[in-house]
């Protein structure tokens, strides 16, 4: 497996997959610790773990903070864990509960906005190569 | 893409790739609205969610049930919703934070105890057919 940890304001990558797996295996990665956080929209702001088949990408959104429509071919799954953030997908619009799973199909329309400060987890298939 | 729903304990199993996406397709998925759910072992049961490439299996476990170790082809990525977890991975043991993120190579050995009644959110890539 590859865990690529990568934090865009330093352009610091570390691409582990070369290195003999005892070395580097970390499986338990404190998000505490990935300090430098991609802001992807302004606002937001991204911590990120690759995977060989999947990303993971774990926000805090400011509240207020707008997340634009978009879409992608990869498909997504979305976890609110604090906070309460609005979600439209495919023209669905919901405010999501401790107990949702937004599910969002390959290229499907979808955006949000973060009604306060929120943490959300989203993971994505296949890789986010544009995240790298 | 293919959304399935699927409780074993009435072998029940909705495919519904096959329908129209508009008259299928149901972005927010409510946990609670999943009530059969899979009890793959004892004390511990999952609501699982099949997308095209990705599985998400949502686990309540009960206080002091143990995940027996095991491996699967499938690299996974854990997060503790709620509860104390304890969970082993490739020799490396540790009790899951809020802030914690267990990352799951593909055929890693890893188990885990539940310390308290707890919720995690399991995601797979790519699906687990074991689980259909």
């Amino acid at each position: 497996m590859i865990i690529e940890i990568y934090f865009v304001d330093k352009f610091m990558y570390y691409q582990i997959d070369f290195i003999p797996k005892k070395e580097i295996f970390m499986p338990f990665v404190d998000l505490k610790d990935l300090k430098k956080r991609r802001e992807i929209i302004a606002g937001a702001k991204a911590r990120i773990i690759h995977m060989d088949g999947m990303t993971l990408s774990y926000w805090n959104f400011a509240e207020g903070t707008k997340l634009p429509e978009h879409s992608h071919p990869h498909e997504q799954m979305t976890k609110l864990i604090k906070g309460r953030f609005e979600m439209t997908v495919d023209g669905e619009t919901k405010i999501l509960e401790d107990s949702d799973i937004a599910v969002i199909p390959s290229n499907a329309l979808h955006s949000g906005r973060a009604i306060t400060d929120c943490e959300l987890l989203d993971v994505f298939s296949p890789v986010r190569e544009d995240y790298k």
